[in-house]
């Protein structure tokens, strides 16, 4: 069936829904921030069909998400590694965290996972702010403007 | 085709990828928090085809992120409002428009619409912190852990 695309609009949210909206690629971004690189190591960590995870790295690839690197030679095997744009998109799967933590459970229930910085140790909440201001931003604060003008 | 289901994995990012995975639901979504409440109206705006977009709201009603509302007697009409689920899922969406206005324009170019603070009229650009330190998080800076005991 062909799909309508939004890769093309003028909305953000349609261009990463674009992106996301293909099954399982969330899950197959998620592995590489837990340290997974190979095929192999993913197909086997999520039970994904090779086919589908075949058709999903290569669009991450395509996209700029993932780049595909030699780690061996004879026989070369590859792996896969987070671009810069990769790893920002780390942001969209610790929102989804968080609203499916807290949501996705029956009442009284919740994840038997949780995050903790690295650093300290502490559990982590991830929540969406102002990069300038630090306040808590919803989509019931904001509304939709003309951007700045671009410097030429 | 039938598709793996992720609704009952113990991560919550899989939890979140099955209901965004549906394509359209994040464009469905985004259009509540424009305002818009009626099939018709959402049906126009996103183009979207009739059959898909009654499915897509069966199940975020199904889900508890929208309510279906008789606004009209004689005929009877509805609408559909967003709950208190359907509102949290406004950070994930954020962080999707962030990322995409990021990342998904060609090089100088970007979206031609931005995010304004209704009170302030000022621009704002979503980030994820943690809501205790109000420090920036990414994937680098957690890993996975147990969560904290509940309450019993």
């Amino acid at each position: 069936m062909r799909r309508t695309r939004f890769d093309d609009w003028p909305c953000p949210i349609a261009r990463a829904t674009d992106l996301i909206g293909d099954w399982w690629t969330p899950l197959v971004m998620r592995e590489f921030f837990y340290g997974r690189r190979r095929f192999d190591e993913i197909a086997e960590s999520l039970q994904v069909p090779r086919a589908v995870l075949t058709a999903r790295l290569g669009r991450l690839v395509e996209e700029g998400m993932l780049t595909r690197v030699a780690y061996q030679e004879r026989p070369v095997r590859y792996e896969y590694r987070l671009t810069e744009k990769g790893h920002a998109f780390g942001d969209v799967l610790l929102a989804m965290w968080r609203w499916a933590a807290d949501w996705q459970w029956p009442d009284g229930e919740g994840p038997e996972v949780a995050l903790k910085d690295r650093e300290s140790g502490e559990y982590v909440q991830p929540v969406v702010v102002d990069e300038h201001t630090g306040r808590k931003v919803t989509m019931r604060t904001v509304r939709m403007a003309r951007a700045r003008p671009r410097p030429a």
